[in-house]
């Protein structure tokens, strides 16, 4: 599918049809995923991948009895990642075979700085605005890979956490559930190109 | 070009070669960025599109001299919008054209209540979460139109303000230099599969 008509045909699917993602194609969907741009690159996400029926009706309950969440074939759940200093550990790692030694010995000294500059509101802040630019990703890549999806800021974020035994690093963001719709689009409602731009 | 491909060959460009994107080009730029969702459908952004020499190079200094902002083509300054109670009227026109009255009346009660049960600290937080679901769509629809783009947190949102003469309801989140790329991309580094999802 065409980019554009992706961007046209995805919409925020209400309810789901039940029929599983097939293991290849969520593969596929993960790989994409990771292709998300992010701050300094440093990936500030994790995120839980929910198929047990009995965990997604706890879930269901948490979230406002929304059909979404119960009826979907998986149901990812965007965490940002407030343990930067993992992120930046792992980052040296990989850096440090790419880059000449000093080149990347002088990013992540960079990083922890920028890091260190931050207090846990910014970092929380920080770290969940760049985990919608991956959901925003995973939403386009579903379309393409023949499936729909949802985005979701509406459930309780501590129960969650809770359900989901999340360590206190994590915090659920936003969560998609994703899978084949039972339910038919509505005509998209947008601003007009001169209210957005100037 | 496919989307798995757009996904792979975007990256941040950090040097244009100062071509001009053309008008017809930056149109179709424009309405796919306008199809992005977001919360309650809200559309909570303003994106300023500077192309004057003289602005580019006053944003420039605002931006740690990096020279993606001087040799692009456009430069989109991605802005939360935090006049909320604006969009609501705004979706309320269009709402009305579309939903029963009784049905758009309860949803625009709702979006009411949601607006005013926030702090202008977590209304800015909200907004400025949204605005990287309409970069990133940004960032792909770019490589899809055939040109290239970049993703910038560094630079100085006052600053911006000052040069760009913003209004106080608008405040500078993202921004995005697009235009013909004059540098060549590295090889992706990204976190495993095994590291993000679990």
């Amino acid at each position: 599918m065409d980019f554009k008509e992706i961007l046209e045909k995805r919409y925020a699917t209400k309810l789901f049809d039940g029929r599983k993602i097939p293991k290849e194609k969520l593969d596929e969907l993960f790989k994409m995923i990771l292709l998300s741009p992010s701050s300094y690159n440093l990936q500030p996400w994790k995120i839980k991948v929910v198929e047990d029926k009995k965990i997604k009706e706890e879930l269901f309950a948490a979230s406002y009895n929304q059909e979404q969440i119960r009826t979907c074939s998986h149901l990812l759940v965007f965490c940002a990642e407030l343990d930067i200093e993992k992120n930046i550990s792992l980052l040296e790692k990989e850096l440090s075979k790419k880059l000449p030694e000093q080149k990347a010995k002088a990013y992540v000294q960079m990083l922890k700085e920028f890091s260190a500059s931050m207090s846990e509101e910014q970092k929380k802040n920080w770290a969940q605005k760049q985990v919608y630019i991956a959901m925003q990703t995973t939403l386009l890549a579903a379309k393409y890979l023949g499936f729909d999806s949802c985005p979701m800021e509406g459930f309780e974020p501590e129960k969650y956490s809770k359900i989901l035994k999340l360590p206190p690093n994590l915090i659920p963001t936003v969560v998609v559930p994703i899978g084949y719709a039972a339910d038919k689009p509505k005509p998209k409602i947008r601003f007009s190109k001169e209210e957005v731009f100037f």
